[in-house]
Formats: structure tokens, C-alpha cells, sequence
């Protein structure tokens, strides 16, 4: 993704919003989460899973990224997360209620049958006081929403064979699994012989 | 792959040396065949095969590019090669005598397992007349040795399970064949659903 310009520097706020989705009332114990952008590198993007107890307020270093405004959702919760961990998963740059619940990293593949760029997703984490909450789906969604966005005509990433409850969590995200198709990978020794003017 | 800074513009050279690899013999109906960079783009690189029954000339087109120094092999065939499309094949910028014959095209991508990028490779073509000569081996194997030479830590691609020949080819090249991962693909309008708010 080509940087763009950088955005006019804001007017001061004095009290900054907070970020609450119309039409959602909180009930019981809301967790709000958020997706943002992470740092961007060559190689790949991360889309960083942020949840808190209070409503985000809005800030100048994550809402202000030409190339990725954050996502927020409510999720309302029986019984409130208990996170032994949460001091260690303090979000940084955010208010001290925010930690980092899971992130997902992929980069652009291309596919020539389609003739358009995809997305590869290599890596989908969500710690794990913080599973079976839907958070996955939402991660997966906003690289999906993404790549709609951008144009991309595809979103692959692969799966175990024998791991039903993911195949099953897939295919109702809409994906189709490939049975026929193997990945062939040559590493270690054997890709280094080619070094040698194989 | 990020451009370097142009080189300096080379000395005129009055006749330019042919490159022919060294020990070398060409018997028989030899074959010059040439593993070259083509336009660098955004989304994927293209190593291009052309052949030649002439050794191939120094041309600056081709062999002054800093990310990419052509690799030039002899092949020798027991017939030569008729090739009914020549014409139409013929490389852009070389002499006359310089046919395209297939090409190979990958992407970078990135495995959080061992911490490295990696090459993708999407397609890898020979065209039909200049089959079962070991092209695509060459091809195949110049991504190989071109992620040995930048540190990359894998070349994958796909092939389909009941393509027996294809697979004990990538075998024969040190290849795995992962035989419990199973691609999930997001497309068409299932990934579209996406883009409105899903």
C-alpha cells in the first residue's frame, strides 16, 4: 500500500468524542473493540485487536491514518473478561483501559487467474481469555472489508486438515476449502543447495 | 525489491563479447537459453526465458540491470526445436535469432514461523515446443537460487494431488509436498458481502 500525503495537522479538541456506534445501546458488560492499522513494514500489514471497558475517545495517532481509519464494535458480554495479563497487553498510545486482545497479519498476493492482487492472511491471534467472543471473525472481516475496498478479488490463507471446528468456523465466513490443491515448499538445506550454482 | 541507483552508462564496447557460459561444449543442435529480469511492478516479478540458437550477445538492455544479471545456460538437444510461433515470440530487444519460451512469475511473502520473507511462485510456463528440455527446472530453479541470494527462508507454490508427474518433479528439486494444509479462499461474492458493512 502507497503512502499518502499526510493529513493537515487537527484543530484542537477540547474533549475529545468518544467513538460509540450508533444504534448499539451497551448492556451487561460491554467490552468495545477496536481494529487499527500497526506500524507499516515491506513485507506484511497487521491489523491490531484493541478491547476496553469504556468507549475509545478518539486520538490523534490511530484515528488520524490516511491509509486506515480503526474499526469499533460492541460486544456485550454475560460475564466480564478477567485477563491476568492485561497490564502486560496495555495498548500503548491509548488510555489505560486498552489492551491488545489479538491481531492479524497478512500481506498482498496476486492471482493471475484473476488477474487481480489478493490478500494472503499468514497469521490470525486471539489471546486466549479473549476466544470464542467473535473477535476472530472480526479480524478476519476487516481484512476481508479491506480487500473489498482495495479492489483485491480474493482472501486465501490455509487450514489443517483434521481442524473441523476451523473448517466449519471458514465456510460459514463464506470460504471455500481447496481439497485438491497441495502446497509444495522448498526450505532449509535443500532450498540453500540452490545458493551453490545449482 | 527496492531499485538501487542506476550504474554509471557503460564504455562503448566495438563488439561485444558473446556469453557463452564456460566449459562448455555445444554438440549437436545447442540451444542458449537465458533466465532474465522482467519489468519490475508492484505486485510480482517475472524471471522471462528466452532461447537463442546463437550465443547470446552482451546487450545493455538486459545485463545492466543491478538487481538482475541474466543466467545463461547451453542445452544440448538431440533435434532442434521447431518452433511454429517464433515470430510472434520473438524477444523484444535481443537479435533476431531470441524466442521467448516461457517465463516464471512470484511475489514475495512472509512466514512468521521462521521470521523471513519468502517467494511465492503463482505460475511457471513453458510453452509447448520447448517441453521435457529442463526449462522449467531452470526457471524454477533461478527463484530458488535468487531467495538464497537475497536470505529468504522458503519458495513455495501449489500443485494438484493427482498431478503424480508434477510432484515427483518438485521432489526431484527438494521440494515437500504438505500433504495435511488445505488452502481456504474468500472470492467472488462471498468476499464481496464484505464490503457492505458485513
Amino acid at each position: 500500500m502507497a503512502a499518502a500525503a499526510p493529513p493537515p495537522p487537527p484543530a484542537p479538541v477540547p474533549t475529545p468524542p468518544s467513538t460509540v456506534p450508533e444504534g448499539s445501546t451497551p448492556m451487561g458488560f460491554p467490552v468495545f473493540a477496536r481494529i487499527r492499522l500497526a506500524q507499516p513494514t515491506d513485507s506484511f500489514t497487521i491489523f491490531i485487536l484493541e478491547v476496553s471497558s469504556q468507549p475509545f475517545v478518539e486520538d490523534i495517532l490511530h484515528n488520524n491514518n490516511p491509509l486506515y481509519q480503526p474499526k469499533v464494535q460492541v460486544v456485550n458480554l454475560d460475564l466480564p473478561i478477567d485477563d491476568p495479563e492485561r497490564v502486560t497487553f496495555r495498548s500503548t498510545g491509548s488510555s489505560s483501559d486498552v489492551v491488545i486482545a489479538g491481531f492479524v497479519l497478512f500481506f498482498p498476493n496476486y492471482s493471475t487467474f484473476l488477474g487481480k492482487p489478493g490478500f494472503y492472511v499468514e497469521d490470525l491471534f486471539v489471546r486466549e481469555c479473549y476466544r470464542r467472543k467473535g473477535f476472530g471473525r472480526m479480524l478476519l472481516s476487516a481484512v476481508a472489508k479491506q480487500a473489498v475496498e482495495m479492489g483485491y478479488g480474493r482472501v486465501e490463507w490455509v487450514v489443517l486438515d483434521w481442524n473441523v471446528n476451523a473448517i466449519k468456523f471458514y465456510e460459514e465466513m463464506g470460504a471455500k476449502i481447496l481439497q485438491e490443491w497441495r502446497i509444495c515448499r522448498l526450505t532449509g538445506d535443500a532450498l540453500q543447495a540452490y545458493g551453490n550454482g545449482h
